[in-house]
């Protein structure tokens, strides 16, 4: 069953120093374009959907490069606005083993997207498409004026009977000291959302839950079954990464579902590129449940998906659905352990 | 003689796309810092001088590796303040033959030297060090309360006996409408400078001076006296470029001082990159100025180092003395013509 | 008005030799896709059209590659098919001065493209879709059963009333000796033809025409009109390219319409990368036939468009129309001679 | 003891998309030559013998850099013929911890070597020389007229009393559905053959012996010695790699000969490069015969040619004998485990 | 409490072949410059210390941009003199996994630093400016000139209260085969020293004691306090590597200091550029020193300044005292073992 | 007929900084091995002769892969000798337009070649060999020992009734300041020489011949015969450079023989790399006394050839001699003046 797949939500210049190298001992950066939403719209496409992206662009090179970077992705154009003057941006220091790899945004306030204003003519026309709508906690921490827009859209999806989608993406350096502020978003976007990816960490640190459990999983299975309830909502997914000595990830992934867990579990990887990589997941999670997989077979396929995303460079995952199938095969007969 | 050379400006992080591509072509830049005030201070230590920069930068990577990019330089780094949190951005995309150059700004208002609020301590130590003080007009431009700070700037060092360099660089995008307004401040810096580097046209375009002629030349020997009356401005100098057919260019640089006209031109030259060479010009009049040259040798060597400048990647011009003499002496003894 | 324009032929993955190296020098390749009519496509999606290409790709990364970026340069993909083994190829040692390319091929007779068999319902929808069909002479030539379904789909346009726009792009080394052969399959394009894209050469060398002028612009002034009057076709138009010993070139286009020729010419230019350029002067005659321009701002617009694509990397032009106005003004005003 | 070793087989040219990309998110390709034989003949080389290559290379760019690059690795060329006109390609998407590999062919039934006719006076001469011929199972598979020459070929160096080392290299895809095909020309070569390189897989699935076994090394065990008996092969030797979840690999060699079983097994070891580094083993194998070697010394020789193989970029072996005793030292002495 | 470091040595200009190939397979090479001062000067720079480089560069591009690479690295250049006409070198083939790195040096006897004289006013500036005096094993080894020098600069350091440090940096291939010299100018060294960079090999080795322990760390426990007290040193700190099967390493530091022994172990983690990582611990000790830290927690300190070193491309240390101490914070809280 | 050219000389590693950058620019190198032996031997080779390289390389990395590079050129290389522990190098800043190149040399004394002691065996073999010696005035200049080497075997070629080709190359920077030593070396080859490379500067400035002629070619018409009878050379050959102010270069070759100049010129033509360009003359004249052109064709292909070398990357001609032809055909054809 193919979907057409809405996400709503900027699109960053990347640009990433070459050879790990510092910002100050190199001369040149690798770039391209992402976003969260790029990169659910982009695996969405790799799955076999319409993937499409609703954003506003500069009308100058920089937009228009990062406009033929997402054509070059198979992502749908048609809802894509060109206006406003500046694009969002980071660089990326990739780190090495023990050397954390450091990111440094430009100010974002001023973007294109964050200075939009989309038509009410707009917004309906995303809620007549879109089969489910891709959100996330960046964009709604953006401002005032980009929320109030992405409310509006939710709530029209959500009449129109498409998924609402939202990635919790909780950064702390986006909201303001009293957290209440953002406790009170998240919370309206809750009781929308059908499907959520988050964790225990964000059941504690913005809806303010509390716990006496110290372990991850402990604290998860509690809070969990919590958040759904309280806010109703169907999926709640997510996943817990460990990094090992030699410097290898795994990562365990979980959906809660219709009052029970299912969990899977990658072995450990080598890693490439980590950054959106938990797109992938979310990406897997949305494949799964449009095409009806068990809960078992979608929360393996999801976190197979965030796996190979660290296989490969840059931030937007693409493999296929055989490469992920074709990648469940291989750890589960082939390697020794 | 060695001087003192305090550069009052903004540091810009150049980023070029690699192999002459469009952005929506490449995927590699080349970075590099620089700025109207970076070009001449590094120039200026290339001539033998003490060359300064009194700029802000934000206290991340990006800053940092601006930063260690004018220790590089040579610039001494003593009144390079860390604070604020954007630093300025172009993207280049190098132009090729009849395809010309584009270059895309980031916002500005934002960038760490225009936010900057510096202590009358720190004028006060900048007026005290400086021989010469080099301001420009993009600075001149950029909003109220980084024009007040240069003005008060100017004034210190004009009392303490130093020579005001004021470079014309004039954007028109860089002004409201009502162009009245650069009118304003460029006057009441025509009346504080030593040194002015303009030709004709900002007499035509920013003082809104007439004439009647219409050959450049003719507009120039009649406009550059007038202003330097008008505002008792003991040397004015500039250039104009011819571009050919074959796509080299040639220079006509001017220089006048005590009531007359000097005159030098370079042969055609192949270009590897064009920007930041008016500012080769400004240091080479500079050198002449505080080194005595003769108005002929003077404009002479700084029409040469413009030339030398647009075969060097990169804005920042890094030609030595010797380097100009000598191309001086072979475009005057060898070539066949 | 925006058109429908279908592409017809090949997609060819070029690869040049990195720093203008000969194969036996370098280690690194720069790729890209490219062909005549992915270029003729490419140039009128930046004209403001809806390009589309019909072609046929391997259904392996190779394949999946030149489809992402045919995405990229924004043309219509939903008449690309995917099956085959083989992508076309070509090195690429870019010459420098008077060291001339090399271009190396692969085979292509067993291209994914050339070993299509295109069926009856999409040779219908493509008709149905296209104001105007392009065509050249490599297609022609690739073997029988391409050229058959050439021609069967280039008569189904005719019919619903499309364009047929046909460019002789004759390649002796694809033709068999008894280039009588040649001759007859250009004779049945340029009785159907619109629009034919040839100078005097065509008329001499494939078409057998004689004159006894030895200037080519005698040459093609006999010969072009009896070209048209023969096979009845309403636009022919072509260039002649000057090299100069600066190693700069010249362009003069013609557009012989109503029995009469129209000229343009551009003043001499640096080239950065000559392949390709002449798919946009189609472009140009195409968009200028489709935007009824006068004869005279069409070949004009069409000469500067070639010119423009002579100073960007890669095969395929990507000026806008606003690029091209902007060039003819440049060089109408500015430039000294 | 020097000897000179002929190789016969195919020269494929190595594009491999820089940085991990694949194919669809780069632009820059590495490109080298290489071949099963080409991989033997430089191994050898190396180990201070005389290798030949007996191929044919197109007379082209492509062919002469092909050429040009086996004399940088000291291979002896007189044998190499010029003539024909395509060259093998194949396209390497490098694939990192559990994204695998991509290797992309282009069509090789038209290439150079395999549409050779060698004159009956070339073979003669190869014969002549040959102390050791070398060949792979994939040459033997690439189509009717090849394989005979091959066979002749062997048929002669037997004669003169060279050695025969033959290595499987079984490719299911280049042989027809009925592999009853593959296990003829196998059989004929194993009659001929002195040194095979094969494990149990190519018993099993190429000759069709059948094991009631489960375990690879019981399998190895009971397999290999009936094929030894069989074919009265002299030498048999292959290896088995084991890949460890921290992307580690580690090898074990084997080596029947006389009826026993010699084994050496390297420490885990990291990757770079993991094409063509069964060359090295077989390498290590022939120059162990060569030099009469003890049966253990040979094969932890092979197996460490074949680990340091592993770490060098390429699919050619370079190290030296020094480097192998070496490594097999440090890792003997040095290491924690 | 910043302090003057004055590190007395020589610039190496650095080439590393690009992407791990061998001299004999690449055509690129990365350049930087550096040596056991540099890294020291760069890394106390880092630590918010004054860090100057005394030492000699030929006047001419190569030593030109040594300079300007030193000014860079934020190193006080007043101490570094122009003049001679070689630059030390050498060649880097970075290795893989079980291939071991190569060096290539090139003949140092005629450096610029090796044949320099300078002046006994330079040597009494040095003095009077140095908080610390930092010297090497190698510049100790480099011929009798710039050896009786450095006796002299350490004696005017010492007599004017600075602190020495000595890294013993033993280096066989640069010492007469007659060894006793080596330890007879190490002794001389050891005298004067306030702190030893060394461990037991050197106390084995160099100074010739003997010991029937076996365990390095017993071997370690038994020789340095012998080596402390014999020539009256209060602080000897060095480290022993472990290099594991998965290619990690892992660092133990120790500093012995008033009679007792500190130790610091890091996690294992994975390496990018060994190179210099031992200056990086120099730093990090004397840092320790200057700013009273614990001995526990200077060890500490140094040994993670260590590890990150080999994180970061290039010989010198770029980390600051902040990404040091939450690397330290890091380890201990976070990853699973 | 193809004849056996050996080249004595040296081999230098040429490390040339990435994009036009300086080397304080920089942080990549291209790097490649040439010398003008190396560029005569190697270009022999291209127009079908045997190329021989006399010399000596270090056995290291950095020679190994000097040794690799001769053989991909095609030199053969049995009369390379390994020892000795230094190689050659320089590394280029290359200029751009009117920014002269700048090239900066290690010490050459204790090169590998330069230190080599070859031995009476390896001299007669060489000469045994030899249909053509070549020589040049750098190798005289290199030292004592090696000078006379250079004239031990020269008269052993002589004797063996081989030809001798001395290119003067004089490089006053390799000589003392009493120049009358280089003319005394000068002379006695001069009179072994049976073609010598010159022009009238070698006559004034080396042999301090006088005349009253300034235009160039006047000079060159008056000394060269009186040289050529002097010493009784039967060959003078050499070139005259024009740089045009559109920094295009043209040349003018001449030969002298039988009494009688013979002359012919390039267009002008763009340079992309210069060095060596004189050795393709060299090769040129060679070739052309080895296959008995008429004097006419002779100079003719040698400055063509020249002319190509200058258009392709590095220092070694690799034109073959249709290149050549066909270059000739091509600018007496085509080009529009």
């Amino acid at each position: 069953m193919m979907a057409n797949i809405i996400a709503f939500g900027e699109v960053m210049m990347r640009m990433e120093v070459a050879d790990n190298r510092l910002l100050s001992q190199g001369q040149s950066l690798h770039y391209s374009f992402s976003g969260t939403g790029v990169n659910v719209a982009a695996a969405m496409v790799n799955f076999g959907h319409q993937g499409y992206l609703a954003t506003r662009l500069p009308r100058q090179p920089l937009g228009q490069a990062a406009f033929a970077f997402m054509q070059k992705l198979g992502i749908q154009h048609q809802f894509i606005k060109m206006g406003g003057s500046e694009l969002g941006m980071y660089f990326l220091e990739k780190g090495y083993g023990r050397r954390p790899s450091r990111v440094t945004y430009t100010e974002r306030k001023n973007s294109s997207f964050n200075t939009a204003i989309f038509s009410e003519a707009y917004l309906n026309e995303l809620a007549e498409c879109a089969d489910v709508l891709h959100l996330c906690g960046i964009t709604l921490a953006m401002g005032e004026s980009i929320r109030q827009q992405l409310m509006r859209l939710t709530h029209k999806v959500k009449q129109k009977g498409g998924l609402i989608c939202f990635d919790c993406n909780f950064r702390p350096s986006l909201w303001s000291e009293e957290d209440g502020e953002a406790k009170r978003y998240y919370e309206e976007m809750f009781h929308l959302a059908d499907i959520v990816m988050m964790n225990e960490k964000d059941a504690l640190l913005t809806l303010q839950y509390e716990t006496a459990a110290h372990d991850r999983r402990q604290q998860l299975e509690e809070l969990i079954p919590q958040v759904a309830e309280c806010y109703d909502i169907p999926v709640i997914a997510g996943t817990h990464r460990t990094v090992h000595v030699d410097n290898t990830h795994s990562l365990q992934g979980f959906l809660y579902k219709e009052s029970s867990f299912s969990y899977a579990k990658t072995p450990p990887f080598a890693v490439l590129d980590r950054i959106g990589s938990g797109d992938a997941y979310t990406s897997g999670i949305l494949h799964g449940e449009l095409s009806r997989q068990s809960p078992q077979e979608e929360v393996q396929f999801a976190v197979t998906a965030c796996m190979l995303a660290c296989t490969i460079q840059g931030d937007t995952p693409l493999s296929t659905e055989d490469d992920i199938v074709s990648a469940i095969n291989q750890y589960e007969n082939d390697l020794q352990r």
